[in-house]
């Protein structure tokens, strides 16, 4: 007997159920239920649409219903949208063009209904102008609102990927952005340490970022300007408000059916994504799975988990045994030149936690130097007493994906540090250095866990105490004359083992040079000669780096 | 009591132990014998400097003498060049600017002497302009010849990796350049399938590729031209000869030393880089070591392993217990616009050693293809029955380097195609797709495997029996129209189910697409219908690609 399969929501994990279910199965019956006009679409190409870097609109329809009937035989139902399940009877009742409704029954069904941007209920939301980003229409209506010669300036709240995608879209086609987080920093897979570089590439490009101050209320000058006022009590207009604070699982009419939602309304689902009312799989951007590298349960609202489940939930009502292991959340974007890219935990995440690690940063180039368009980037490894690595974060402008995308690897292959010190990686001299940067990362932290040069961080050199510690700056006295670390005294590596006497052996050394590699050389003389000392992780260039601060309210 | 240690070479592997053992130990003497005036320059660079891709020669030299004895008290002799060693009473015998001789003991001896270009003993082999690129001296000699207005035409003699490389920075430089190689292909590295791509990327840059036919001698009309005469009796002329048909290890010194090569000259070691003989460690080009995948013994003259196992080797002298456990020759080049790159075990070596493997081809695009930019690239995935991966092959014009070196990790800590299919790599637009092309390849690899959609390859189409198997188009009729594989019938796949009377049951079904994925999705049909079925791995696309054969003697 042929199965009856009704997959609610035809993008990303539910597009990817259909047409995977059909190769394994030509009998099943199977349905698409998708509540808007377009199914399979480009989600993630959206703001580059709007921005204009993708020009035709056609492009972002990755599949039309017309397609998936002919090739897969899949009936997609359009405008249509699940307003009720009965998990006992297994049916779906279905609202068509926000009408007449009629119900469906099911052998299966996989819930794939995504999730929606986050509307606070703050005085003057409800401004035309302040817009969000989830699907087609949402980018018709904010594109057309673009295009009007009138608006000229644009306020995106939230430094989330969208976001912040936003706001590099907009600046390209020569808006004037501002950027309003609530949060300290943009950007939330990243760590406070380095996504300072991010927020710099923005503001190096003319966005302006107020950070760490949330919306209190919108207002109107008219009906084609409003007006934002943050908690500061900062006021500023703008022609078109971009709401890009986050999103939310669009689950709302699973309320009643029995399906078991987590504490933020995700779906619960097991390793097979079935939900707990039997026939019933959910997938992608509503369910709560588990994080990889943590176990502790999660939400990665991504389109690569996505397209992974709903070719897992089809393979197991098909038979198959495939299981969704969890997402390790990796993730990249493109920030004008600049790439961002995380995978794994972050320290905020371990600290929150409770997970001790340990973490390490370099700046290597992106090939070797020698050959011209080397970039330097910004890497930094988050590992555990074991040396298993936990996290990765990358900034630069060539080679990070790769990188990023090593580094995801090694954690989803449960490597450890030392794997990255043996990791044979491709290398001519347009492409990288003979140790890549992954090596390198591996080395130093290798180096930091064994001892042979323990790494200290931001907090160690902020927090230490001037009376038991020593700050040696070994760069050269033209680098340190540029700028250094106050109280740091400098001694160029190339005369530290002659001027070793000017040290004060009673003291704690805190090493540091411009990458952390010079320090490494010097705090390897020092420790040999008995002095307790250990090096800054990623030098100067960090401790920089980390410390930019966006211009606000100019 | 301080340690005495001598290092043999100091390029690549040497530098590397040279550095690190200062790092480990303040107080050891380390002493490097150079032969020539330079150490740790740019090996991998000298091509592109010949080129003028990298145009300051001071560029190549990464670290000079001067550097290494301020820095890191190293003793560095140039000129120098061991002649001798006496490995029961550790002393090297050393020839200064090839005159007085001298001894030095030593407690630690490592052996970096790299491997030096094969020169056959071919008639006319002395001729003036042909010459070999190896080390700084070398590449001055070229880079002067090259420099003359008078040379127009080359002749590269071999197409491994530096052949390739010359060829084509010397025809970047306007020259028009030959390539002559004795194996039917370029490259060995990569199968005889793929490498075409390169050949004929090569071709379309205006080189000409003369494959299959060795050097059988060389004459001269005069002092300023050489002229080659191949086996086939084909003969052409040049203006200047670059001899690149493979390295050998330059181990000539060590012959009556005791300590033990093997049978092609390599020195011989453990997983901790130490020979046979007390104290004396080896490194680099000059070694045989063990092939990560096969475990049989090899050599990998690449400079990726060369500096590991330096440092490996200066680990295990201070008492680190480092190890070397092993190469999997991961290697990249590019050529043009086009990268090649390869990673682990490739079919020629698994079919001369009988292990029975598994091969996919796959055609993603670069990253998301409404994005602008996206390239395709060609990857080729090899796996055992367990589906455990021995080696990839790329090809293509973007994010081929980022596609191998996962692939090298993934066969560095021993995964999996199911964990291909499971990698969470970066997803946004601009950088890959929601199913990175590692992910495809896995997805491919498993429905071969599980036999939910068995692979065919080359061979298979090639010598097919036409009476017991049908062949079967699935691409459009415009597609079949610009070329198909002879008798070939055309059913497109979205016709399939309503024409599938057209297919003789009795028949085993060779289906082809243009890239393997409506293949694959017709194969899928067709199995559930009871058909003998399988796909052909990499479509028309690839049996296109494999066939180009270069314009010969033109």
């Amino acid at each position: 007997m042929s199965k009856k399969v009704i997959i609610v929501g035809g993008v990303a994990g539910g597009a990817s159920a259909a047409t995977r279910l059909r190769r394994l199965d030509e009998r099943a019956e199977i349905i698409i239920i998708e509540r808007d006009e377009y199914i399979s679409y480009a989600n993630c190409g959206l703001p580059y649409y709007i921005g204009g870097t993708i020009q035709e609109r056609s492009k972002l329809l990755v599949q039309t219903p017309e397609m998936m009937k002919k090739r897969s035989r899949i009936d997609v139902r359009v405008n249509s949208e699940a307003v009720k399940i009965n998990t006992l009877d297994r049916i779906v009742t279905i609202q068509q063009n926000g009408q007449e409704t009629y119900e469906e029954n099911y052998d299966f069904l996989i819930l794939s209904p995504g999730a929606k941007p986050i509307r606070p209920s703050l005085e003057g939301i409800d401004h035309p102008r302040i817009l969000s980003l989830r699907n087609i229409p949402d980018t018709d209506r904010l594109k057309s609102m673009v295009d009007l010669d009138t608006v000229k300036t644009v306020t995106v709240i939230g430094g989330g990927f969208i976001g912040v995608e936003m706001a590099e879209v907009l600046t390209e086609r020569g808006l004037k952005v501002t950027l309003v987080e609530a949060a300290p920093h943009i950007l939330a897979p990243f760590d406070d340490d380095v996504v300072p570089i991010a927020e710099k590439e923005m503001q190096d490009h003319g966005i302006r970022l107020l950070l760490g101050d949330p919306v209190a209320k919108f207002g109107s000058a008219d009906d084609n300007t409003v007006e934002i006022t943050l908690k500061s009590g900062y006021t500023h207009q703008a022609d078109l408000v971009v709401l890009a604070i986050g999103v939310a699982p669009d689950t709302a009419f699973l309320q009643d059916s029995g399906i078991k939602l987590g504490p933020k309304g995700h779906i619960l689902v097991n390793e097979h994504l079935q939900t707990n009312c039997d026939g019933v799989y959910a997938v992608g951007d509503a369910i709560e799975i588990s994080d990889w590298v943590t176990r502790i349960q999660t939400a990665v609202p991504l389109a690569g988990p996505a397209n992974k489940q709903g070719r897992i939930a089809a393979d197991h009502i098909a038979g198959l045994p495939s299981r969704y292991a969890g997402a390790q959340g990796t993730s990249i974007l493109k920030i004008f030149g600049l790439t961002a890219a995380s995978t794994g935990s972050n320290e905020r995440t371990l600290r929150r936690l409770g997970i001790p690690y340990h973490a390490a940063l370099v700046h290597p180039g992106s090939h070797a130097g020698y050959y011209p368009g080397a970039e330097p980037l910004t890497l930094k490894l988050i590992y555990d007493d074991q040396g298993k690595v936990l996290g990765a974060q990358g900034f630069g402008y060539d080679g990070v994906d790769k990188r990023i995308d090593v580094l995801a690897t090694v954690i989803r292959l449960k490597g450890t540090i030392h794997d990255l010190t043996e990791l044979e990686l491709a290398y001519a001299p347009p492409y990288s250095s003979a140790k890549d940067p992954v090596n390198m990362a591996g080395f130093v932290a290798q180096n930091d866990l064994n001892g042979m040069s323990p790494l200290i961080h931001l907090t160690d050199i902020h927090d230490r105490d001037p009376e038991s510690t020593m700050l040696l700056d070994v760069r050269s006295p033209q680098e340190y004359a540029t700028g250094h670390i106050s109280e740091a005294v400098n001694i160029p590596l190339d005369e530290l083992r002659e001027r070793i006497q000017e040290l004060d052996s009673s003291k704690k050394l805190l090493v540091y040079c411009q990458v952390g590699f010079r320090g490494y050389t010097a705090v390897r003389i020092l420790r040999q000669q008995g002095f307790d000392v250990a090096n800054l992780t990623g030098g100067y260039k960090y401790y920089k780096a980390a410390s930019f601060t966006p211009d606000k309210y100019v």
